[in-house]
């Protein structure tokens, strides 16, 4: 069945998820967007075929056009849309973070638990990347037996002037967060952030970190963090476990010999890393909107696990200790194996 | 503009097709179906939410409620349904091979020729995975320097017991000798087909084959047919130039370190290997019929072009020596460069 | 010129390094060996072309048909044979460790500081293996930029039942311990050891650990030692620069494809993995002793400097907590650049 | 039991294989050398601890001070050199070719044969290369079921202004067809060398070349011959079989990621690719002849069998057909198994 979508925030990544939704999967339709820059909003209905803008995302998820709404606006807005369907019935996508503080993203789980059905995905892509989901296959198929170890890198090859020690963790790593929960199928129990010499490319940054997560089975992970290494944009995971290891192959589609070498060129960025996993992730959305019987995507659960588990590494990275997470008990609403 | 397709043929690939059409990019729905089966054709339909089963691929494409065709029928029935398609004025997308016999495929491109505008694609769907296309990027981009000689191999794990040695060249070296034209840019002017030692695993079936192609700019490419080779299904490709050469990767999306070894899983078959391409395929024929500035199709020329090569290899399977192809000069209509 | 060597310690080790020294490169013999096994020691000798059995190792040391010696007899006997070797003016090569407790170890250090000449080398084989000087080559040449993170993997198929969680430490990350201080040329100056959920194949072992190193210019390093991880043996190491990566590649020299995989097999242990590097080891051993001017090989500090972290790496094993390295000034007889 | 070797033809190769011979393996000593050059000859004997210059290769060979011979002097002096060292009686190392043209590797087939016992080694170093070695381990092993095709590339980044088209065939190919032999195990029945476009960077030098052989079990091989591909120097080769492939692996240690790909380092060269076998090959040599059961390596056989394919490939290349090839029967004296 198709769907009629409403979006909240036109920015860039606001115009990608609307390029997926739009005449997408499934026939689904862009039908209403909403933005703070009202002409930015209107500039962009006005380029699609059946879509209006509307003055506020209040309205837009009030309206009776849209059947599910895409939250892609300023990260401190995401609580008051997200909520806001909850209280209208509303199928919501937001992209991550949920919130930007534990608080307000357990403020959703709860009215989603008091609403008693799930409405709202997070926007984590890593569980749609074909090779993510092929490494969990391969771990969740027993090939390596139980796992012990994963040694992660997230590898940017540079940052913008405004980025921020603290968004390494908060913007970057939390990917590693929820694909870590997601992978090994357990909460983060413990973080640690450690900080290595300092690259001289980002200036004052304090830029790579390494930061060590314990997961409640006790399995360690080691998570390099770079955010200015230059060569390229690059996502790498090895999971060790009792009988072998399971890692992501490199993502070059050719091998070029010239000049000395062999080589694989490296994505420059997320954008041309990770296309296709946005693809099936809103594909898979728009599909279970439509009744498809697929393994739901992150929950609010999702969302809010990885805020704490982010600032209890923020905190780790402020003091430079190791420091203990609990986790509240998981809402049945969040019981079910499809929650991962 | 969303798309109303109708569907010649709902055998297994016109299914897959189906299932990519209806609700698939663009917002496009699939309107009406045909097939010699009527029973099978009325199941189909019944599954999808807006088709009828007409009783007639003729029919289908005389439909007022169908923009385009999609010929997924029996080989020998293409030819009819296509110049059907070019009478009509209806945009259409013929799975390969364009027509059986080489005669049959000039037909068609006379017809289209007469008619003065492109309404055909041939599914070619090499031309669309993103690892020939990364391939071809590389050559054009003059990496490599002028290309002097390219190395292929189609490999499948086992073909059914119906299988023929004729089919190992119009059934699936038939994809090599379109990716060759299109990678180079040239078109193909002698062929030679050898049969080395006969694998005991075929029975009779002379498997493998090798086969040589000169193009007219004097690159010469040798291709491995193996069609019985068991360990899966793998499509090799490395281009020598003047300087350096280009080849693809593995496309294995993990490694897995077990049992005294470090694997990467080949795929078991084309479907699971170039599922990707058929999705990029259709949603741009889609595009292309809405109006997007999207580089042209495999052309009724290419289907035409491929079937005389194909026909030329064949001729020399069965004689043992090289054999000379000339074509006709290409027409006007195809003289464009997105024709590659 | 030919040496003439005497080994003391003729099990297996022993015997495998004789067999790389009588008429090994430069025309060295092995001329003497004693082992605390007399018998041991004669029928080894009665094996040789030219050797006698002494009765012990101060005899072989002080005898002078004997050029230089090899100690690979049992690691708490070094001392007391490197320092008979230092006594006499003897070269000496000995079998990692150089002793078994730093005090030991600090005490051949002053010994050769005494004596105002080398002639202690230690048998930190990996130094010579030539992937591993491929890795230093491309730090050392600025490929990456300035090193800020390196990540390790030291993986065992399986140990023996008296194996013990100290043993992860002082016989195995030993070598890593070794590795980074001459690939980063740096001293370590803390390290912390990790424990990880434990692998059930190694009963009541802690295995795997991870350790973490820091270096003088503050360098963090991961190390993933496994012991018990079934699919044969393996040696990883990445380092992170600045503006980009090096990495050991597999070692695999074939890929096979078949049922269902592409493969390279991994070494059952280190036997396999490094007989070249032991070849090249004890060839340039030799060559130095004939007055090559090669870059020296592992010294007594090496060997002093791997024991004060390696110790250190077993408080932290034991208490948990981070533990801080400060090595004595290095004594100028090891501060050429040689010596790295 | 240590071999005192004569060496006559000191040019590079000469002098390398001096560097391996003189104090190497197994405790052997170059004690005499000659060459054309007379002053050349004294220049390295008086490098050598205990080595004389003979002023002619026939007095080396009848000298008593000499156990074996390597000949690494002019191509077309080697037949005199082979046929005088199997009248004396010695062990004779004859770098490739064994002769210049067939009818002089006959002749000192027939002289051997004559003599009874194997004497001759031909210097196809090939066979020694561990990888090489791995991937004849794999066929011999059943991995991939009978072999029935093979693909090999074998380029070089650039070559001398000397060097001609012929040279392709007779310097070049002559390692695959040696390698081809010994690897399947059979002989070559057919040849036919066919020429694509021509790079511009060899000038008027017909380069690259796609040479086919044809085994006497019906395998097909296909070799691209690339003189002048400038980015390296690069040995390929893959075997299909009737259940999967088996191909040499990148033979790069490290791989770096910077500037946008990761990448592996190409040899620049045979020397630097080949160097391990080079030493492998001279220590086995000298390991026979002093009595270890070791394979035998390539014998006067080889050297002619390959040079019959040689020449029949060389008429292909002139006349452009395939051409047959009939060797006579093999004599008994290379029968065995280990001739292989």
């Amino acid at each position: 069945m198709a769907q009629d979508i409403g979006v909240i925030g036109v920015g860039m990544i606001g115009q990608e998820h609307i390029r997926r939704l739009d005449g997408g999967p499934g026939g689904s339709r862009v039908v209403a967007v909403a933005d703070a820059d009202a002409e930015r909003a209107a500039a962009v209905a006005g380029g699609l075929p059946a879509a209006k803008a509307l003055p506020t995302g209040e309205e837009l998820i009030a309206s009776d056009a849209v059947d599910a709404v895409v939250v892609t606006s300023w990260g401190p807005t995401h609580e008051q849309y997200v909520l806001a369907c909850l209280a209208a019935g509303r199928p919501v996508f937001c992209e991550k973070p949920l919130a930007t503080t534990q608080e307000a993203a357990r403020r959703i789980v709860d009215a989603e638990v008091a609403a008693g059905r799930r409405l709202v995905q997070v926007g984590f892509n890593r569980r749609y990347d074909p090779a993510h989901r092929a490494l969990k296959a391969a771990v969740d198929g027993g090939a390596i037996g139980a796992p012990l170890l994963v040694h992660c890198a997230h590898r940017n090859a540079s940052v913008p002037p405004h980025y921020t020690r603290d968004m390494s963790i908060a913007d970057t790593a939390i990917h590693e967060i929820d694909e870590l929960r997601w992978l090994l199928g357990q909460e983060i129990v413990a973080v640690q952030v450690l900080a290595p010499r300092r690259s001289s490319r980002g200036g004052e940054l304090q830029d790579p970190l390494l930061v060590l997560f314990e997961t409640a089975d006790g399995v360690l992970v080691d998570v390099e963090v770079s955010v200015n290494i230059h060569y390229g944009y690059e996502i790498r995971c090895e999971v060790s476990g009792e009988t072998g290891t399971v890692q992501l192959a490199d993502p070059a589609p050719v091998h070029i010999r010239r000049e000395g070498a062999v080589a694989g060129l490296v994505p420059a960025d997320w954008r041309e890393r990770f296309a296709l996993s946005y693809d099936i992730e809103l594909r898979e959305w728009l599909d279970t909107l439509a009744g498809a019987r697929l393994p739901l995507g992150p929950s609010a659960w999702d969302g809010y696990a990885a805020q704490v588990v982010s600032d209890a590494a923020l905190q780790s990275l402020h003091s430079g200790g190791r420091v203990s997470i609990e986790l509240p008990p998981r809402p049945g609403l969040y019981a079910t194996p499809t929650a991962w």
